[in-house]
This record gives structure tokens, sequence and C-alpha cells, in this order.
């Protein structure tokens, strides 16, 4: 087990927010009233300069650390969040934020449309990343913080990461991108592609009109199996399942015989229950259109930035290969942006940002404190 | 383009066999009467030495080269079968066979059971590639070929030669496994089961029973769309589509937007034209099970084989890494069977079996040359 103890029990707040003109996305839509779902743990100083903002993953959700009132799992950063962990409860006082277009608490596709009174559907606005932290900018402005001390997300939570360093570094003194890019490849939008079109071949689907009857379960399983395969290595799927297969006699010819089926019916079927398909497609897509640096080279957008900024990427993983971590990180020293660069030896693939803990640990402990402690010194940063 | 000439126009066709007693499948079962299609390309000679059998992968077929009447696009490995290419008609006798199971031609899972006049459907048995393995050599008895000069095929076509290799060793004076495992790792059972699910997640599957009337024609689309990301390298997708966006204007959301998008779903439809589902859920099954050492080391199975051994891998074939074509020459090399290996450098991923010619021309066009002159020489191996 790893250091340190719990968040304790916690609960998801919602922030519900609605500018008089609607909320203005970048693609030129807009959204009358948006909800976000947030969690925090740990307290805000008096200054207002130990909060640090945390994004989550395609799949994730605000419930990043501790318990809800008679769960048995923890939130899905628990190992990195709390009293003595990573990010320190006991010194830094934290927020997760759900992504706009999701599912969990936040204005997405399953929302009510306010217009019509029922599920926005398809109807709902293309998102972009972009749009995700502008959402959560407002959160932060709510909170009453100025400037954020870090942000940190792994995956899609990285991509959140590199569109706040970009779109508003004057509001934060850190950031730590973990296991992204600042654009996906063709590769990484293939795998997202057939995951949408396993979802839309699915009948249930009905152009996403499925609010209220079935869900197309079989299409969103399907994609979160395609998903379960990249996000771990050729060697972490070999250690734990090896061509062991299962026990239980299976009297259809085509159902799971190996181990490594079963895993992935399990956890396909498991997501069903917990996540909308159309926010999968928004989400995804979302992924796909992100990029860093919208065209340019990454290192003029980057230019004045004076946040530090520590990359971390894993060994094994090949959905997010190192070379598209190394890429952020020269666009950062390009631009004068002083960051750091560690590749952790793992085999664990691209879950290893949730698995390999001691250390990312070390990394991220090490690297906040200097941020708080520069602060500390020179106040500089305060607004 | 490639030095050497067209095998010309050719035409595929049948071997029926029916043994008295049926074929006994390796599963216990027996079919009544098996046909397998096959295409023959330049002339056996009298002595019946210069035969080289070749298998084809997944979604292959018996049109490895030249035209069918009226075709502007030859067999699948015409750039390396005619005259003055690697498998050179003017000195050797190439046949193709498809499997079994297959669905151009053979017996497979949409043909006819002749015990109930109706498409087998999923009533077809369980066949390994062992079965597939069977059926060859009684095609290769039917035409009068004692021992093979060589035997040759990528992916699962390596899987047939390793099982060749294994069971028919007396029949064999060479060997060319391309591009393939003696066993699939659990990853590359992930991804066949994704594709598995994908049809029988089709409404139109319909247990199997789809014949006659709308075969699920999105699930098979999908299960090739998963397949083609797979066959690419990262790289390989890098420089063919890079972030492309398709110029034409798209109304729906949801629809390729990214030249990749586009690729892979044209590729899905068109798979869908040419290829049973059914078939694909049998094979790729049949590829899980394959394991070329049925559980003991490779080497003790391998032990007294005669045969001389060519692998060959490509250096970015996530698929089929080249870990996996290492092992197989390891066991070669520890049972005392000649072997030399080459891991060719290419950025084409799975695919360079098919499109990395000249250096596996060179290759193999030695290969053959040594095989067939020790033959002239000793006479050794004749039967």
């Amino acid at each position: 087990m790893q250091p340190g103890g719990s968040a304790g029990t916690v609960r998801t707040r919602q922030y519900r927010f609605s500018p008089p003109d609607g909320f203005l996305l970048e693609n030129g839509e807009s959204l009358r009233e948006i909800t976000l779902a947030y969690e925090t743990y740990g307290r805000l100083n008096p200054d207002k300069t130990n909060a640090i903002l945390i994004f989550h993953a395609l799949s994730g959700d605000a419930h990043a650390a501790g318990f809800h009132p008679g769960d048995r799992k923890p939130g899905w950063w628990d190992a990195m969040i709390g009293p003595g962990k990573a990010f320190d409860t006991d010194k830094y006082f934290i927020v997760c934020s759900n992504v706009l277009g999701g599912c969990k608490g936040s204005t997405g596709p399953s929302s009510i449309n306010p217009k019509t009174q029922r599920p926005y559907g398809l109807s709902f606005p293309m998102i972009s990343i972009g749009d995700m932290a502008a959402c959560q900018k407002q959160l932060v402005d709510h909170l009453g913080i100025g400037k954020l001390l870090s942000i940190a997300g792994g995956s899609m939570g990285g991509m959140q990461v590199l569109a706040w360093l970009t779109k508003y570094p004057e509001r934060i003194r850190s950031a730590i991108p973990i296991s992204t890019a600042m654009r996906h490849s063709p590769q990484q939008i293939a795998f997202n592609e057939v995951g949408r079109q396993a979802i839309m071949a699915d009948r249930d689907w009905r152009s996403g009109n499925y609010y209220g009857g079935h869900p197309p379960a079989r299409g969103l399983s399907l994609a979160r199996m395609i998903g379960h395969i990249t996000y771990m290595s050729d060697q972490s799927m070999e250690t734990k399942f090896g061509r062991q297969r299962k026990e239980k006699f299976k009297p259809f010819k085509f159902g799971a015989d190996f181990e490594v089926e079963g895993y992935l019916h399990y956890h396909g079927q498991n997501f069903v229950k917990r996540f909308d398909a159309n926010s999968y497609l928004y989400i995804t897509r979302a992924m796909d259109n992100f990029d860093a640096a919208e065209g340019k080279p990454l290192q003029e957008v980057l230019k004045g930035v004076e946040a530090r900024v520590l990359v971390i990427a894993f060994k094994s993983d090949w959905l997010y290969p190192a070379y598209q971590t190394k890429e952020i990180v020269k666009a950062c020293k390009l631009s004068g942006v002083e960051a750091s660069c560690c590749e952790i030896d793992s085999t664990y693939g691209h879950d290893a940002f949730l698995l390999e803990v001691e250390e990312e640990t070390n990394l991220i402990a090490h690297f906040l404190k200097k941020a708080l402690n520069g602060h500390e010194v020179t106040g500089e940063y305060e607004i």
C-alpha cells in the first residue's frame, strides 16, 4: 500500500452558472446554463495560494479521492490525493472538476435542454477541450481563487492542462501534464472513431434519442472494450492474463473462453451502468479535435508563459507514446518555459498514470513543494 | 514498380474430397465433404520437386497472383509471385489454397450443410489451424506432390507454415513463416475478440442465421476497421493521413471528419462485400486457439525436423511484434533446426509483409534457390 491517509468522506457539489448572453463555446454556439460537478479536498489557505485543480480522463468524474457515503471504492485518483500523498490535502486545497459534455453531474448531451425541456441528445453543441477549460475557469473564479498553485491531469486530463497553459497562463503557477499529447495522432483518432462507430451502429442508439428507453449498451460496451485494450500494454496483458482459459463450461461457441475476453466483457458491461453513450461521442470528438497549438508551433503559443511545467510519461504507454510527451517538453524549452520531463519505467501501458503511484508521488510532491516555496519566498505570483 | 512479370490470367479451381468416414477435425467432430479453392502458377517439373505452397492471412483467398478475367486488380501477393519475382513462376510451381472455414470457394459456415441442405451457420464445427493444414495436405496429395520445396505465408499464413512444420515435416524441404507467432498473446486475442463481439452485437447477425437476408454489415465493418488499425503502424498512419480533414462538407456531427476516419469507413464497408461474418468468427477463433507447440516447448516439437526455416519479421509490426518471431527462431535453434531470421526495417506495421516487396524478394529468392539447389545436388529429400 502507498503511504498517506484518506481524504475521508466526501461529496460531489455542483456549480451552476448562466451568463446573461449564454456561455459562448469555441464553435460559436452557446449554452444558456451550465452545471459543473466538482469535489474539493483539503482547505484553501487564507492567501488562497494553495489550490490545485485536477482534471480527469475520458471516463472519469469529479470524484477523484475519498469515499462517498456507503461506498467501498474510493475516487479514481485516491492513491495520489489525501493527507501525506502526492497531492497532500494537509498542505493543498484540491479541486477536481467534471467536464462539460460529461454525464456525472455536469451539463452534457444527457442533460435537459432548457429550451425544449427534453434531453439534448445530438442537439447538444459540439464542445472542445478549450470549452471544458473555460468552464473550469468559471468554477475557479466562483471559488475565489486568483492563481492556482498547480493544475494536473493524465490523458484527456493532460489535454486540459495544456489548454489552461495556453489559454489562462496568468492563472497558474505550475502545470503537470501526464501521459498526454498536444494533439491526437491519426492512430489515436482511429481508435476513438471505432468506438464511436460501435455506439452509432447499435440500433438502440437511435440517433442519440435513447433517453428514457434502452441505451446503446452493446455499442458502448464495445467502445469500452476497445479502449481497455489500448490502456494496457502487451506485457501487462501477458502478466495479467497470459493464455489462461476461463474455467467455467461455456456452451456457447463464441463466448468468452480466454480470461482476457472475460475481463473485457466485464469491463465493457460495467461501463454501460455508469456512462452515457452520447457523452462518449462528444468527449472523444473533443479529444480528437484538440490541438493545443491550434495549428501553430506550440512554442509560439507558449511564449511568455511563466508557469513551471512537469511533464510525465510512461515507457510502455503505446496509446500516448513518450514521443508525444517529448514534443510538449521541446516546445516548452523552445519557448523559454521552465520544464522538466520524466519518463517513468513501467509495464502498465497507458493505465500507468493511475497505477505507478510511488514514482509519480515522488516527482509530483517535490515539484509542488518547489512551486509552493517559490511562492512563499517571493510572493511574486499572487494576484 | 517491382521487377518481374505477371502470372497472367488465372482462375480459381476447386478440389472436393469426402473421405469414407468423413474428414475428422482436431476437436473430434467431422465434416462429410470438403471443398478447397486453390490456384496454381507456373509448372510442376517432371520430378515434382519445385512446388511451393502459399498460405493466406485472415481475410485472404486462393487468388494470390495474376488476374482473373476482366479484373483490374491482381491477386493479393502478386508483387511476390510471377516470372522473375520472389516466388519465380519460371522456376517454381506455386499453389495457393484458401482455408477451411473461409468463404471464398472453400467449405465454411456459409456452405450448404449436406445433412440439412441449408447453410451451416453456427452448426459448422469449430476448426483449427491444424485442420486447415490437414486439408491442404489432402490437396497436395491430390496434386501428386510428395515433398514441397517450400511453404510460405504471413500472419495467419505463417501460423499455417508452423502447423505444417510440426505436423508434416517430412513433406517439406523448407519453410518461410513471416510476421507471425507460434501462439497469440492476450493482446492479439483481445483485438480479435472485440471484432467478434462487434459482429455478434449486430442484430442482423441473428445468431449466425443471416444467410438469405441482411448480413451483419455494420458489425463486420467494425471488425475490419479495428483490424485495419492494427495492420498499420503509428508512423505509417501519420505519413498517410496526418490530421488531414476530409474536404467535403459533412452535415452529420459524427460523420467521418478526418481522412483516417474516411479510410477506415471505406475499408470497413468494402470488406462486407467480400467476406462472410461467420467465417470471420471461426477463423479468428482458430487463430486465437492456435498453439504451434500445443502447450509444450516448441523446441521439443521441432526436434528432428530437417526442413530449413527462414523467419521474417518487420520492425514496426506491433500486432505481431518481432519478439514473437524471435521465439520461433530460438525454438528452431534449440531443436537443431537450421533457421535464419531477418527483421526488416519498415514503417508499414503488420502490412509490411504485403508491401516491403524488395527486401522480402531478396531474402526469399536466395533462400529458395538454396533449397532447390540443395535438392538438385543431393536428391536426398525426394520421396
